[in-house]
């Protein structure tokens, strides 16, 4: 009997030319499928929430699969989904992806399409000097930033809106309006510096949208643009008109909720 | 002229053989020592707060060193904290070791004599299935902890006491008796687990003595030792009556207060 699994994975995205499978290169999903099939010897295809790039970080995404496996041993009980994550993750360590949950779902349980609000978080370590524990996990700034007039900025993105501006160039999204539920800018004291979390909230977001909205927020936190520059750029409805993707390095995704 | 520089140092352990310098093999001292003189051209030994084991990060390791370094540009100005780690930093790069600050001091001032507290942490991800962002920065232990009745052994250890058990058989320090000031447990809720982050304070501690506490309280908290069990031991006064040395992964070295 085929169940469908919903997985929750969480990865570290350094070492990935993103989530999505491609040839000849590792990937997260090309990963999880080939440890998939060491263990069961079937080619499965896992559909994902919302494919990441390479470099963006993961600690809860999701992706379903279709399965039928029953364990050899004692007659043919079927798996459940502590030793199904136990049997893929053997076969996925030592990469730096885990598989940290498994359930099973109804038939109708779609990873992408029934996603109702996703979390991304946004790392910025705003000091001086440059980064050691921190490299490839958050985005170095020098430059002072200033959180409130962030904070201020960050309203013009809340809501329903057009983000043409604020979305790749190569973004195969069929509209570019997109909902951002909230954004909260989290702030904590370092040694000569300051750590700066972003928060998005939203349903679904465009190609580079979060990175594009963040690098535009760093040119209000330094003093370059105002908020009305930001209003301005989301108006021009011109990718051109907006700031610049920040780095893959500060990206995670969060949590995604299906309820 | 010379001045003493105080130097507070970042860096992820796992590419290092431990701080002290060795001959043909990386350390954090080796590599610091060799960008000062990449940048200066001169011989300086540096002097350090607490020497780490090889696979333990540091979030603010202290250092000091004496040094007689005058800008060539412009004259004869001495250099200022800020030029000198930035100086420094761009020889370490793309190292993940990091000079976060750089202060003149007294000539009196001692890096490793003039520790009044050391702040250690150690991080458990307790969860049963394996590390992705965190490995390397954590101990993955798949066996739920009972952090109650960690917390009241930890109390065991509280205060000056004979440390022989948790001292490594290799330890150099001449007397046993350390005093720690006090054991902080923090637990964070994660998916399937829980991330149990300890804190310890104290003018010093003995080789392995933190990571033999850590290791001693989850036998505790496995429940396969009670509170009293790790009385005996710590009274025993012997390094066989000793729970297991917990991994360098998830043992940082956060602060040091000279005042």
């Amino acid at each position: 009997m085929t169940k469908r699994w919903k997985i929750t994975i969480e990865y570290d995205g350094r070492s990935y030319a993103g989530f999505q499978k491609q040839p000849d290169i590792a990937t997260v999903q090309g990963e999880i499928e080939r440890a998939i099939k060491a263990f069961c010897q079937q080619d499965i295809r896992i559909t994902v929430a919302g494919r990441t790039d390479s470099g963006v970080h993961a600690q809860a995404q999701i992706a379903h699969f279709d399965l039928d496996y029953r364990h050899a041993d004692g007659g043919a009980r079927l798996i459940n989904g502590f030793d199904l994550a136990k049997a893929i993750n053997a076969h996925l360590m030592p990469q730096p992806i885990s598989i940290i949950d498994a359930q099973e779902v109804d038939d109708d349980f779609h990873a992408r399409f029934g996603a109702k609000e996703k979390q991304y978080t946004y790392r910025i370590i705003n000091r001086p000097y440059g980064l050691a524990l921190d490299q490839g996990r958050a985005w170095w700034r020098k430059t002072h930033l200033d959180v409130e007039t962030m904070q201020e900025a960050a309203k013009v993105f809340i809501g329903r809106h057009d983000f043409t501006t604020f979305r790749d160039a190569e973004c195969q999204a069929k509209s570019p309006i997109r909902t951002v539920d909230d954004i909260q800018i989290e702030v904590k004291e370092i040694l000569n510096g300051q750590e700066i979390i972003f928060h998005f909230f939203g349903m679904s977001f465009l190609h580079h949208q979060v990175r594009n909205m963040v690098g535009t927020l760093t040119l209000v936190g330094e003093g370059k643009w105002s908020v009305d520059d930001v209003q301005k750029a989301l108006d021009a409805k011109d990718r051109k008109a907006g700031g610049p993707t920040a780095p893959a390095d500060g990206l995670y995704l969060v949590s995604i909720n299906y309820t």
